[in-house]
């Protein structure tokens, strides 16, 4: 079951030109700011009431973020829902014959299990599952 | 001062084709289904704790959808954040070199009033600002 939005991804060539415009322009409260070198990515956390938005720049040309940002550029990069039992939501998506990009639950950057499904099945939008 | 966010709108060819991935496959509560020939779009709102999901389909090519969907194809068209006060927002976002699509909040499909900022000021990012 979905219980909410955890959070929307966005995609940014480098997060100290994009990072305060969301901080200091839109006045957003950056929480933590993450370095992954196995996720090849660094993440800025800003907290806001349920949510967050995450900034991703990526950290070099392995990153899936920077095959996104060269087809695609800046913006947008997933929404994230958050379940109660991403084992029991992907297989019932599965048997519904919504496409995976993970079969099985992996842990996230913030330590949670994760899952993407493919955007083919959604309408073209990369949704994310996440349970923390 | 940004509230929290109100919805993330996604662009849709058809709300018949999507919707139903939304509804029956991924679990969410269709709220109310709008049609406005000003807007020029038909709205699918999926509630969720604290914000919606917004799926939209354009009526015609004049719309602003169709314009996004012909040069970017389906997908996430915008984040709207919620705002106390939306005319202080956007003069001082406005003061400090944002640049704006909407220079005055207009009316949206729900009845509040509501701007979108440009792009180019925010990494990217369609971001609307909504008061209801």
């Amino acid at each position: 079951m979905i219980i909410g939005v955890d959070h929307i991804g966005i995609a940014v060539n480098r997060l100290n030109d994009v990072l305060p415009i969301y901080e200091e322009l839109l006045g957003l409260k950056l929480g933590k700011l993450e370095k992954s070198k196995f996720h090849k990515i660094r993440v800025a956390f800003l907290a806001m009431e349920k949510m967050k938005i995450e900034l991703i720049e990526p950290l070099n040309k392995e990153s899936p973020i920077s095959r996104f940002l060269e087809k695609k550029g800046q913006g947008i990069h997933h929404i994230a829902f958050r379940v109660d039992d991403i084992e029991k939501m992907l297989s019932q998506l599965e048997a519904n014959g919504v496409s995976l990009i993970d079969k099985e639950p992996r842990i996230g950057i913030e330590g949670g299990r994760i899952a993407f499904l493919n955007p083919k099945s959604t309408g073209n939008v990369l949704i994310e599952l996440c349970q923390h």
